[in-house]
């Protein structure tokens, strides 16, 4: 049923949704950079140009973006809702990501957590992947004829900050403690000069990864949490808990 | 700091608690078989002789643990605290089962989820292997000098019933639908005839088996909920979603 | 202030909302039945023709509900809302279906849970319903005047699928073990033949059922979840609690 | 499996356990009026003699529960564990506890929520009716011989304060509005002088009932909450919600 | 960065968020006369006349939304949104409510819980308040530049009924016991004629105030849900906790 | 009824309870550091000498608990129940902190988080404390006599590593971030040598104070989890939500 992913889950490819230029990065790049590394390809789908934060102007933000996403190893396009702050929850959007999924066709898809409480953007662009995830595999929506359904393997959640965590669900940790990763990940941050000036992110996103590393006895670690049960053929991966104190 | 499994999880031992003679299989027995094909080493400690059930001596229920275990590719042992339907929590008991961890040194640890709206006996079992699993690696403990300190890969819980499954815990699904692995399952649910025969305990296991397995697009497939968050090197092994539905 | 209900329970009427042409069938169908055996009139209202789904065209699809419907001893009409997999949250489609409460005048109400993990419309379908039944019983919404105001008895939701059922919340299981209520279900499931030739869903809908009925001790139940709290004149009718293991 | 009460339960018995002698009627007084009134018989199994309570000696707490057990037309016994403040969760008392089960041979057994935010007599003696309730189906517990094994039919609790109120479960209400039950309720509470005299327990109660009947649209009202999902025939008994605002 | 409120919180403003002219009164009328009594500054933004209740024209409701306000001493303005019974979450709303707290620049803000089960309007409401909170902090948004960004210090959620209250999250208690503040509030209420004749929505109040009063050891208790952790300079201000049986 | 804490809260003394050497330190020591340096007195009791960790002697950690204290400006006493890692939930343990309460008469009480997913002792310790505040203030439980009852004022919650923080419930938040208070903190926790040798301890706990401080705008805070809604007179001291991202 899911033939390409069964098959060769090491090769399918990863698309990250964001609704500003910096939250990829900041909410999983260093996930990014793991999988980059590893030969996985990489895309961004950004939904907005960062256009209503106090600082930066779209160009600014677009070309850090550009810049990001080219030291994560990955390709980066832009994809206009309704511009940032100003994103809803529509089926017209759904389906336009329904759409960018069928044009690509990823095995992974991450997209920020769904839950409220954090910038409205972020939770509605969850809301609206994990919508279109589904409409992407219905044959019959007659906006997405243009292109063969598809259905995706898994559908991850990153949080751009601490409070947009799930409170209950248990995360799923990433080991991103290689150096060369921790690196290309600091910098990847770096690169959005007009956000980091003004606001610590970069030490906050470092200190949650090491918060987490601390947490599971290695440097780093980043939290996504899945949107389904994943299933498993054994438990040969899955024999690492987090269970340093 | 947990050098064996790291660099060689694929070969790490695994250690599965029971309370009753037969609880391991209902509750996670296709994983049994599922890890023991695969080559995986694999014992049982059952912590009583299931006395205390409507059907079946002692006896009977012993000759049919070993048995069962043998199908499944396990070893067995018995391990007595308060016998059958009398199983309190205590220290005395958490340190007896972490001298078995410290004695066998698994690398998987497998028992009852610690819920405690269940049998007695299965929640309390969960609730003393987590704190085993804590106590064996702490080199303190007097009692537990005879073997060195050792710290578990990881510890997943197993539901006996659908009643004992966490209701807010995501589960990890672990795919147990090739032919072979539900026949080896079957047959060693089938073993404990002085229980069968007066319950649908194997109709119940396969048919939440069967569920977990529409509900992800194969066959049959059980539930395990970790303990601890999982650590992953990267998302080469998370990209199954269950999203059948 | 709910004199009908109170007075006459068992007379009262039962409206379901489904979203899809056969979301009622999946999600509840063996609970009409059981109600109309009973002598309770029921009515489905279906929000769309199911023209998005892979498989069956609007006219299949349209007949298939209606025999569907009449196999389980319910009426049938169909409220257009934004169609198939266009389901919006919007005030004006609470006000539509808050019509049709104060037109019917039901007892009781079903509706697809409205946790957001599902297909978008069931969701949204079932927030929209109980945003209806709210509207239904204030008097000064202006497009409702054609009616008067009607307070429903109760709003139950049905999960379409596994993954809807909420968490959380305990359900309540009604007991549809009768030969002649699975066999009408059965049936009315698979009247649906556009969608149960690509997918197995009777066979989810069966084991869903079975696995609730094993664990109640009866055949098959289907689990419906409260929106409030239920009131009862005594405990006569609460004294069958779901503990088969 | 469970013949008696599917075919009679409205002539099942009725089991209260209390920790103190006043917890029944603070936690669910009104309740047993309405059943007692109603033709069911009801007993109340109280495990101390609320001897560490900072007013009342041993013998006027006990009489004042025999008054007011009276008053709620049960009968009454004391069954001593480990007395007032000194309760612990010992499998022996589970298997005295199940042993009076058997003995008694319930259909609904009330017993105070598990939850442990409250005094802790409270919440261990609702953990142990809980295991008690397992103990006595169970054929092979030796203590247990004397009497045959017994299946009850559905385990409520009920909370002796709004502290002690499961957080996120959904209760049922039963109505206590009549006139007559809300007096015999509230005069069943007075008997308890040595408790009612320093502190507000009897407000405290009629003001949780009225705030539950306020929201049911009835006068008063008294929560339950099931430990299992109960199982109903049809929907006849389940159609009235508390929605008031 | 908050300079105002971390040097004067006790002068800091109060804004109050209401979907109808009455239900800051309902909800948290008694916080307000604690407030305004204690020298704050109190302001109410009312977002609709009430003019889908059943009961009251427009501009009765008006007006006794003025007499009200006037009551618990503080003042109001009314700011159209999409009309009672009408209101969607749009984020042209949140960008108007934005523009409020940018023009009133408020310390604390109150607003109706979020959550869903409740009147539509009331959660929606919430949510936009939630959101317009951020909004109204981000320098870039266009609609909002004619007037400078503004954090306010807090989000305070009140419940408007009992089943607003959110499940799982602790409260905070306002004590509001003193007997001239319990008048002014009640008096606030009873200034509502065209709903409480109808309704009992002042007892309904009270009662619930004075459960959480003798929960809390008082005469009466509001209870309050913050959006985010509330942070403390020390444990002076937190030392009495809610434990009154 | 609680007269002490209700007319001077700022002199109330505190009561840290810890089950080893090194908890409070650990886990709320930057809290002790702002409350003694605002002149509350601060005791600790300590309820075992650590000898079950890998590493340290009695001697040692009991030197080194002195010198901690010493360095938070708090006193401290040993009060022996099982030894290190044998802690059990027993009645009697209760009453023995129960009479440390009535000897001690805090109004404040610090205790670790009850939750069992943690070391033991800790969940344990915390379990026993609540069940402590209780005992003590009943008037007629025989151990206890000779001291006259006490209600303390509040009992708050600490969490000794990140995993033992409760998932659901929001925290308080106390901003130590005065580096006096920063560094005093450190010292405390650096005179763990034993223990922070092998382990990261200092940096894990930094590591999540400087994580906290990152979400509310400030350098460091520690994160307290009441045990029942706290009772504020007014906002006045509520007014600083952790919004910083």
């Amino acid at each position: 049923m899911k033939p390409t992913l069964k098959s060769r889950p090491e090769t399918a490819s990863l698309l990250a949704f964001g609704a500003h230029p910096d939250d990829i990065e900041f909410g999983c790049g260093g996930v990014i950079a793991v999988e980059t590394r590893a030969g996985r390809a990489a895309h961004f789908v950004i939904c907005s140009r960062g256009e209503a934060a106090t600082h930066g102007t779209r160009a600014q933000r677009t070309s850090e973006a550009r810049r990001s996403a080219a030291l994560l190893g990955a390709t980066v396009e832009f994809l206009e809702l309704d511009g940032d702050a100003h994103l809803e929850r529509r089926v017209a959007h759904a389906i336009k990501l329904a759409g960018a999924l069928r044009r690509l066709r990823p095995g992974i898809v991450l997209a920020p957590t769904p839950g409220e409480n954090q910038h409205p953007d972020h939770s509605r662009l969850g809301q609206l992947v994990r919508d279109a995830a589904r409409l992407a595999r219905y044959g019959g929506v007659r906006e997405l004829r243009a292109n063969a359904p598809h259905a995706i393997g898994t559908l991850l959640f990153y949080a751009v900050t601490p409070e947009a965590e799930p409170a209950i669900e248990t995360p799923m940790l990433i080991d991103i403690s290689a150096p060369e990763i921790v690196a290309a990940w600091t910098a990847a941050m770096e690169v959005h000069v007009s956000q980091t000036r003004a606001r610590d992110y970069v030490e906050l996103q470092l200190t949650r990864a090491r918060l987490y590393g601390l947490r599971a006895g290695v440097g780093h670690a980043m939290a996504l949490f899945p949107n389904d049960p994943v299933v498993f053929d054994s438990l040969a991966h899955v024999c690492r808990g987090a269970r340093g104190f």
